[in-house]
C-alpha cells in the first residue's frame, strides 16, 4: 500500500491485515497479542499514521495520565513511592506526571487545577501545604499520610502499630528509657499515630514515656536533641536514655551520626529504631533498624482507589501493614 | 455575570475584566502579573470554564510535556536528575512525564512513540537499551551519557577530566598502586572516558595502571573484586593496591563495605574515590570522596537544548565541568 496523505485507522488495519478493533486496542494500550501489536506498529510506521490524540480526548474525556505530587524526589522515601506508583500505573495503562512541589502551594494547585482542565485524570499527593480549600470531595484525589476530609481517601501505613512495634522492640531489647523523637508538621495526618503507638507500648510495659517533639520548628533537630540529651544526664554525667524511636529513618540517621560524634555507641549505649525502611542507594542495606513501610502496596492502593469507579468500597483511611526490620542499630 | 452553559474565553475575559490576551496567557502558563492571574483564575472558577485542551492541541501541536526516561528512580543519581529536570521544565512552563524504564526496551519505545503521537513534545533519556534503530535524527531527543548518532544531542559531565582528577587526587594523597574498578554496559557512552582519564593520569605520573573491568557481567561485583584483590597480594600476604577509583559512588560504597568486612581500613590502608556526588538521604553528607557531577546543570542543559529551536548552537556532546569533593575516604 502506498502512503496516503491522511491515513486513517482503517488504512492501518488494511496494511497490517488485522481487524479495526485490533488497531484500536494497540493505540489505546489495551491487551493484545504481541504478534498483532508488532503488525499494527509496523503498519503505523509504514503509513506514517498519526493518532489524533486530541479528537480522541474529546470523545473519551480521559487522558490516561495521573499527576503525582511529592515534596522532593531526592528524598529516598518519596523516590520509592514515585517508582512504585509509576510502575503500577503503567501496568494499568496510565502515565505519571511528576510534580516535585518543594511544599510550594501554587505549584501543587497548578497540578490540582489540571484535573478540571481535563489535562490529568486524577492526583496522588503527599503534601503538607495549605491546600485544603482546593481539595473538594468530587476531586479524584488520593492523599498519602494526610487527612483532608471524609470523602478524600487517605492511604498510609499502619502508623499506630508501627509506633507500637518499634517501641516494643526497644523494650524487649532491654531499653528502660526509650525516647520518641519527632519532627513534622502541625497538619494532622496518619503519621501522628506513631506517637500513640509509642505511648501505648510504654504504658503497657509500665515505662515512663519521654518525648522530644519538634513540630514545624525552625530549630535544628540535632541541636534540640543535644540539649534534650544534656537534660537527661544523671548527677554522675551518665546519659539518661538507652533507646530512641526516631519518627523517620532520616531523623534516626542524623541522631546516630551525632551520637557517634560524641562517642556514644549504637547499639551498645543507645539503641535506635527508625521508620520508613530506607536502604542505602535505594537497593542495598538498611540505614538502621526500622519500621518498614510496604511502599509498593501503598502505591498500588493509591492507584487502585483512584481508578476505582466506587471509592466507598475501600476503607478510609486505607492502612497497609508494617514490619520491623533489623538494621544493626539495635541488639535484636 | 451568570454561569453560561458553555462559557468561552471571551466570557472569562469579561468576567475577570481583563483583555482576551491576558486570559490566553494565563491558560498557556505564560508570564503575566500575579494580580491578573488571580482575576482570571477566579473568573474561570466562577464560570466553571473548561479549557478545550484537545482543540488547543490541534492548533499549536504542543503538549508542553516532556517525557523523561530513566532506568530506576530509586537510584539517587537518577532521582536527582529527575528532580532538577522537573524543576527546570516547570520554570519553562513544561511538565514532566516520568518513565521508570527498568531497562525495558518496549517501555522506552512506548514513550518515544508518544512524540510521533503528539502526546509529548520531546524526550530526555538515560538509557542503555537497544533502541538505536528507533532514535532517528529528527526526533526531539536528548540523551544523557550515551551516544546515539551525531544529530542526537548527548549531555554529560566531563568524564575524562573526572577520571583524571580522581586518579590525580589518589596519587597526590600518596597512592602508588591505584586501581580503576569499572562496571557498566558495552554500549559506548561518555562514561567510558573515565577510564581514559584514569589511564592518562597514571601515565603522567609514571604509574602502572591496574584495571578491573566488569562489563555487562552477570558476576557479582564484590566477588570479582575479592578475587582481584587476592591476586594483588604480595608473598608476605600484603594487599598490592593502596587506592581505588570506583566508576560510581554505588560501586565505591559496595567496595568500602567489603573492605571493612575484611578489616582493611579506609582511608588508612586503601583510599577510595567514587564518581557521581551522591549524598546520604539526597541532602546530607557525601557517601565517599567523589567526583561531583553538576546534576542541576546537566538537567538545565538537557531542557535548554531540547527546547531550543536550533540544536546546532550547542556542542555535541555537551559536557559540564566536574569537581572533586572530599568525603572522608581519602586523606586529602
Amino acid at each position: 500500500m502506498q502512503k496516503t496523505t491522511n491515513p486513517t485507522m482503517k488504512d492501518v488495519a488494511k496494511q497490517a491485515g488485522v481487524a479495526l478493533g485490533t488497531v484500536s486496542k494497540v493505540i489505546n494500550n489495551q491487551s493484545v497479542g504481541e504478534e498483532y501489536r508488532i503488525k499494527v506498529e509496523d503498519a503505523i510506521k509504514v503509513l506514517d499514521y498519526k493518532v489524533n490524540t486530541y479528537a480522541r480526548g474529546l470523545k473519551t474525556q480521559k487522558t490516561y495520565t495521573v499527576a503525582m505530587i511529592i515534596p522532593d524526589i531526592t528524598n529516598p522515601f518519596f523516590a520509592a513511592l514515585a517508582h512504585h506508583t509509576e510502575l503500577y500505573l503503567y501496568e494499568k495503562g496510565y502515565k505519571l506526571l511528576l510534580c516535585c512541589s518543594q511544599g510550594k502551594c501554587d505549584k501543587e494547585l497548578f497540578y490540582i487545577n489540571m484535573v478540571s482542565l481535563n489535562k490529568v485524570d486524577g492526583i496522588i499527593a503527599l503534601t503538607y501545604s495549605d491546600i485544603s480549600a482546593h481539595v473538594s470531595s468530587d476531586l479524584p484525589f488520593i492523599s498519602i499520610d494526610r487527612h483532608f476530609n471524609n470523602s478524600i481517601h487517605c492511604v498510609a501505613s499502619d502508623n499506630y502499630n508501627g509506633g507500637f512495634i518499634a517501641t516494643q522492640k526497644l523494650i524487649e531489647a532491654g531499653c528502660k528509657h526509650p525516647v520518641f523523637v519527632r519532627t513534622g508538621s502541625v497538619i494532622y495526618g496518619e503519621t501522628n499515630k506513631r506517637k500513640y503507638g509509642y505511648l501505648d507500648a510504654c504504658s503497657k510495659n509500665n515505662i515512663e514515656p519521654l518525648l522530644l517533639e519538634l513540630i514545624d520548628s525552625d530549630d535544628d533537630t540535632i541541636r534540640c536533641f543535644e540539649e534534650f540529651l544534656k537534660k537527661t544526664r544523671t548527677e554522675d554525667g551518665k546519659i539518661g536514655i538507652d533507646g530512641i524511636f526516631a519518627v523517620t529513618d532520616l531523623v534516626g540517621y542524623e541522631i546516630i551520626q551525632y551520637l557517634h560524634s560524641i562517642n556514644v555507641r549504637v547499639p551498645e549505649d543507645i539503641q535506635v529504631v527508625g521508620y520508613d525502611g530506607i536502604r542505602h542507594f535505594g537497593c542495598l542495606d538498611f540505614y538502621l533498624s526500622t519500621i518498614y513501610q510496604p511502599i509498593d502496596l501503598i502505591a498500588q492502593a493509591c492507584v487502585n482507589i483512584l481508578l476505582s469507579p466506587d471509592h466507598t468500597e475501600y476503607a478510609n483511611p486505607y492502612l497497609l501493614p508494617v514490619e520491623y526490620r533489623y538494621g544493626k542499630t539495635t541488639i535484636l
